[in-house]
């Protein structure tokens, strides 16, 4: 393994030339606030962060720490929950903050161009105003960036139906370590030229270069949604009412999977009273439809019920306005903050065929009990994408970092013994790169290990994450 | 660049242990029907044709071919367009004829685990009698294989709407060059765990290993669909609706176009009377929408006729029934048979971003003037996948196999100039491998080139195909 060097003062004084002074910040305060994203309690500090604004300079800082072997980690909005933008080496940081233009929304063919740092929700607005869609919606929409999500993959509670940002990513301008610059594809949506380098990057966890430029494509943006929330007596049930409403032939634009802790306990961060949640109720869904024609969306939203029916529910709440909607997904969108608020936690990123999603909850609830774990649960249920929060609570120092592992393990190879695997949406950065085991044979491992070191000969980009090479 | 050997009667010997001796053909009048597929009048004669059954005997015989560095070629129906499953190098053609049985309709969660010797219409339809769809339909569906189908990341009339087969893999089993058996991923809608080796297998023309199982996944079969056929007075405007349909917020399940010769010649070779053409019709498009809901689909019909009445139309047809249906769509799927009937020709596979495609369309015909060849143009508009087919006609065999390379060139470097890229559907294979330098630099080619050299050191697996390494 190449041994990396440290940063010196004449790095910096480089680093300056081709970023700007103000652009590069060495001082403890500053760098500080690189050293986190919100992955459990992890912090490394960089040894410089830089904040660059060209391609051409991120071509030229990589070749810096190309030749001078600088560890580099490369940061969109800091809101990963793997830990892939932590400078587990320290070395320099790369920010990408200030790469936030969208360069040109392409009406005529439904297509956006746009630099890696713009915010997530910005993009689909943009988008929007332009009658037009980009679906993929990380919880953290308000605040992780476009690269980011294409570094990890993301997907969000309209993957169900519209999939996950690899489904929309056209083509990327890439800087490779060495300061390479390519472009991965084509403006198109089907290709056959050559090998897919573009998806090989996407959900490459910023391993293989750094994104610099994103081709999108957009679809025409539904007008109408309609949203209810169902209450279940029981999880397993309700996990099992997602199925069979894809088997009924329903495709809701999302079926969100919420244990009745999750609800509760972010009913009381938000200090919501939007939802009354009976003694004896369990677990909810929250499940959406949309499209151009309301009348559809109604037999629809009909039909599901005629289905979830069947499964010893509560009273079905429907969102009568958008207020109440907004409520409702607000509520969501906040069940990690408010889960992270009550208690240190770890989160698993598990995902399974999703008819299997009953048997997965029943498996975690089990092995929680052999290891002392409690866990709230909830997630994409529609995609089978089970967010496993076990919570710290009671557990000594030696349980919380020694043998939770092996139950996180168990949780894991149940997993994979359902045909799932270890992350849906999340990644696999530094916290679950020891369970790539339970995924992939030694084979395939070796083959990723060759391509990144193709790609990264050094090994100075993000090493550590994904797996140790 | 390593030296094949040639196969001797011990290496034959061998392969029949392996796969049994009906099913290892060394007769050359055997290995001829084994020497083309649909690609122009390409014809390479394999050493000997074998026909395993078993993932462990592909296994088997990838071990006996690396070790004794003979060359391999992959086979499914033979249906490709580029030359991908031809044997340049002679040595062992792996058909995978007998790979024919769909393992596992999952109707729970929405998935097939399928034989990559499937014919693809034979795997639509099984999953449809469980009311389930599998969109990705080439025209050959009637006798390509799906595993084809995977090695050039196929397309077909419903990749507007529902995307290419890239979009359904979930899952793959494949045998690598040495013997090595991986499966390059799981079998779930979201994935975020290490690189990406489906989406890099999908469209790699079966350069990187032997897929011998498939996990694809499914949608609800829509109950309904419209078919109308729209003529245009000018070829130009044709292409010019199509965008403007998407633009109007419409997404047709189909959206064809086809040139007045493209549907003249078709109509005549297969003797329908099904379309009276207009001596004043120059294009055609041919659009379907699908749906579960009568009436919305009927609005939408009315709605894209409006937008195309904009463009100066001769009369729509509507299909009145499911028969005047399947009349239009065998017109659309022969147009190539017809065109190959009627001349040699050469097909090019171009796409651009769809509002380009007038230009394309314009170019290429000013480009045909410059040259002296006459194009036949028709494809997958919606998608701006724009077939090329350049007649010989009165060429002469220096034009026909030399300066014709100039023209083809120019064509490309439009499409690159318009974003798009060389093959959309067909793949690179054999016959446009020279063009790749006009897509990628010699960076990108670099990557590939490695890529390829991590899975098949001996470089015995499809050599020569999408490039020279």
């Amino acid at each position: 393994m190449t041994t990396f060097n440290k940063v010196t003062a004449a790095h910096i004084a480089a680093l300056r030339e081709i970023a700007g002074v103000q652009y590069v910040l060495a001082d403890e305060e500053s760098m500080s606030r690189y050293a986190q994203d919100e992955t459990e309690d992890l912090h490394y500090l960089p040894e410089v962060v830089v904040k660059p604004d060209t391609t051409e300079q991120v071509s030229r800082i990589m070749q810096l720490c190309n030749e001078a072997l600088l560890p580099v980690t490369p940061r969109g909005g800091g809101t990963g929950l793997s830990g892939g933008a932590l400078a587990q080496y320290g070395g320099v940081l790369i920010s990408m903050e200030r790469f936030n233009r969208i360069q040109l929304i392409d009406e005529r063919n439904l297509q956006v161009i746009t630099e890696p740092g713009v915010i997530t929700e910005e993009l689909q607005n943009a988008v929007k105003e332009k009658g037009l869609f980009y679906p993929p919606d990380p919880s953290s929409r308000g605040t992780c960036f476009i690269g980011g999500n294409i570094a990890e993959n993301s997907g969000g509670p309209k993957a169900v139906k519209y999939g996950v940002v690899k489904d929309y990513v056209l083509n990327l301008e890439m800087v490779l370590p060495n300061g390479d610059i390519i472009w991965t594809g084509a403006n198109v949506l089907k290709n056959a030229t050559g090998y897919n380098l573009t998806q090989l990057v996407v959900g490459s966890e910023g391993t293989l270069g750094i994104v610099t430029k994103i081709v999108l494509r957009l679809i025409p943006l539904p007008k109408n949604d309609l949203l209810m929330l169902v209450p279940f007596r029981s999880a397993e049930s309700a996990c099992a009412a997602v199925s069979a409403i894809f088997r009924a032939g329903f495709t809701p634009s999302a079926m969100e999977f919420m244990e009745r802790d999750a609800l509760d306990w972010v009913t009381k961060y938000v200090q919501s009273n939007a939802v009354r949640i009976d003694d004896d109720i369990q677990a909810h869904l929250l499940i959406e439809v949309d499209g151009n024609y309301p009348e559809v969306l109604m037999q629809e939203m009909e039909g599901i019920a005629g289905v979830v029916e069947g499964f010893d529910i509560g009273e079905i709440l429907f969102a009568e306005d958008s207020q109440q909607k907004d409520e409702l997904w607000k509520l969501r969108r906040r069940v990690a903050e408010a889960v992270k608020a009550n208690s240190i936690y770890k989160e698993e990123d598990t995902v399974v065929p999703r008819a299997e999603l009953p048997v997965l909850l029943k498996g975690v609830k089990e092995i929680g009990n052999r290891y002392g774990f409690h866990s709230v649960c909830y997630g994409h249920a529609g995609d089978g994408n089970l967010h496993v929060n076990i919570i710290r609570g009671e557990l000594t120092e030696e349980q919380w970092n020694g043998t939770l592992k092996e139950g996180i393990r168990e949780i894991f190879e149940l997993v994979k013994q359902l045909g799932g695997t270890i992350s849906g949406e999340h990644g696999i950065g530094l916290v679950q790169k020891n369970y790539m085991d339970i995924i992939f044979d030694q084979t395939s491992m070796h083959l990723m290990k060759q391509i990144k070191q193709i790609f990264d000969p050094n090994n100075i980009l993000n090493r550590g994450k994904i797996f140790d090479c």
